[in-house]
């Protein structure tokens, strides 16, 4: 870990922030502590379990942090991740896209005789069917499979309440796997900007699952789990309980696109922007107008450039400027920040953003107090 | 290394791409060394030094083998990659953006009194005292600056031919600093798709690079070296023979974005692709589409949707469907891959896309041959 060894030596010193080779992926902890209270406590209230997104920080520090304050595990998008996060002592996991090459089958097989508790989602009788070969195969106890439903997206799940049901008859009728629930996520329903046009959207598309899981408790499979939701609707999700597990990621970090979001109906902010990245103006040459060192290979591009939050005049604007270089642009008569001074940006989507980086600086105000490995990157397969 | 660990058996087993855990970065190795070889041979016909960009390849593997076809070393577009190609062997390395904050200036003071030869590009009097400051303190050789020009972009370089004199005669007048010559990158220029409407913007700009030029010339401060150049306009640069060093960095690859431009002037392609993005099809419940396991994070993501290059019906297109999926369309009456089957896409822009992984594949066929880790992958700062 190069990042470990190059700014080791700044940790806990007062205002070492400013002297962090840029660009940087910057988190603040109180707000990050925060954030995970925040989430812990909304839930708990409501005896809701939490089981929060590894896809958005990768880090195995972040959940641990979000297991003490309650949470029953994490979720993850990939294999690697769940092996990875396995590696750091994390024991209860759900990974939430299926997993279908035989080489993934058989490492996911392992990992089920390794790790304490291990979940994964399906939506193909031709891959419950490979679950199970591989499974009996291998022997040790059955492998936890989830009913993946689509509520509609068409991205991954079953397509009709008789998938749903035939799958789960599958997955409970083989010896060597086990039936653990069902999951429905509804992925972009969770950045619809208003709070009554997204909650609009989730009543149907709860109507739907509501009616897939009354079915299954018909016909004798009542799904012990029902995981899903996600920050952008995790309080319409709470009050309309459908859900015993919520998958909420980014609230940990709110980024750009949630930021635009009413979580709560009622315009307040449940939680606060933790997730940084700092730059250096390296050219200014010409007036109004900065190049920083933070380009396409800094940050997510596919939601727009990011939010300045501070070292440049209000108004300021940021535009890519290629792989390593982006371009801080003074509005109106405004002036530009000077060569070599440090402008901080707003994560514009977090999970991407994220996995550019191969640690968090860890702060408090101006002082590097930590640096954490963000141990899941790039684990996408 | 993970991804070493994960598919060191399969190396040199027949067909074993098939075999390869998902997504994966696959490199042609023949069609690199057929790229490699061409642009050598290219720059050796005409007298021109190459020295290739490593910001896209970011592999002190393929840097030997740039340098083992007569290039006469490397670029670098951070300090931070400098370090890492300099950590393999790699002894000649011009770094093209400046080096500005405190801490990168120490770093790159020891690199200078390590590596066998080492520039930096400048375009702000600060930086240079900065430089020259550090240098003198620092003790041993003097550090080779180049003076950057900006063509017209403002990215990084000088604003005018006056501040271009002015700079290189504060870097030849400093004892610890050495001029080394002028770069100029046409930057967006490299990307406009007709070879005609191409060469005439660099006519212009190439008439302002030589002004500058003769004016150094005049005041006693020639150019010991002309660099810049890129894959896009590199056959025009040879004939306008001004470049004395070509820093051309993605005909190693030929992403997309270059596919579609006239290199040469004639229609013919000088370079193949020779890198691509193995994924598979991981859910499959509509007709006519799938979702595939690569998504935002196994893609750059600002040069539009990938290509698929195989594995899916002529005329299947690609979207995005979030951090880790994305959707393959048959076109009408088509039919879309089945579940598990592999599809291959080309890297739309091949340097962001390299910095999503951790190693190569290295590919002959459909056999892996080699698995080469991507050392200078997110080193930005």
């Amino acid at each position: 870990m190069h990042d470990l060894e190059l700014h080791q030596h700044l940790i806990g010193q007062q205002g070492s922030r400013a002297a962090l080779n840029t660009p940087v992926l910057v988190v603040d902890l109180d707000a990050l502590d925060r954030n995970i209270a925040a989430m812990a406590a909304f839930a708990a209230e409501r005896g809701i379990a939490l089981r929060p997104h590894a896809k958005t920080h990768k880090s195995i520090e972040i959940a641990r942090r979000q297991i003490a304050k309650g949470a029953v595990g994490s979720c993850c998008a990939k294999l690697g991740e769940a092996e990875t996060l396995a590696g750091g002592g994390i024991e209860s996991l759900l990974i939430t896209s299926p997993v279908v090459s035989a080489p993934a089958i058989e490492r996911l097989i392992r990992l089920n005789n390794h790790v304490g508790d291990l979940m994964v989602a399906a939506d193909n009788p031709a891959n419950v069917r490979a679950l199970s070969v591989a499974a009996e195969a291998f022997g040790g106890r059955p492998l936890k499979v989830v009913v993946d439903i689509d509520p509609g997206f068409h991205r991954t799940g079953v397509a009709t309440p008789d998938d749903a049901l035939a799958l789960a008859r599958l997955i409970a009728d083989s010896p060597s796997l086990s039936f653990a629930g069902v999951q429905c996520y509804c992925g972009s329903d969770q950045h619809i900007e208003s709070y009554e046009a997204r909650r609009e959207t989730i009543v149907q598309r709860t109507a739907y699952l509501s009616g897939i899981i009354e079915r299954l408790r018909a016909e004798g499979l009542p799904p012990p789990l029902v995981t899903g939701s996600g920050t952008g609707t995790h309080a319409i999700d709470a009050e309309l309980g459908v859900f015993t597990e919520f998958q909420v990621g980014s609230y940990v970090f709110m980024d750009s696109q949630y930021g635009v979001c009413d979580l709560t109906g009622d315009g307040s902010q449940a939680f606060e922007t933790a997730l940084m990245v700092d730059a250096r103006v390296v050219s200014a040459s010409h007036a109004g107008m900065v190049t920083v060192d933070a380009g396409l290979k800094a940050f997510a591009t596919e939601a727009g450039p990011p939010q300045i939050l501070a070292g440049a005049a209000d108004g300021s604007t940021y535009r890519f400027f290629g792989d390593e270089h982006g371009a801080v642009v003074a509005p109106k008569g405004g002036k530009a920040p000077g060569l070599g001074e440090v402008v901080t940006f707003a994560a514009p989507h977090c999970d991407p953003t994220v996995n550019l980086y191969e640690t968090y600086h860890v702060v408090r105000g101006d002082t590097l107090v930590d640096i954490w490995p963000i141990q899941a990157r790039g684990r996408s397969r």
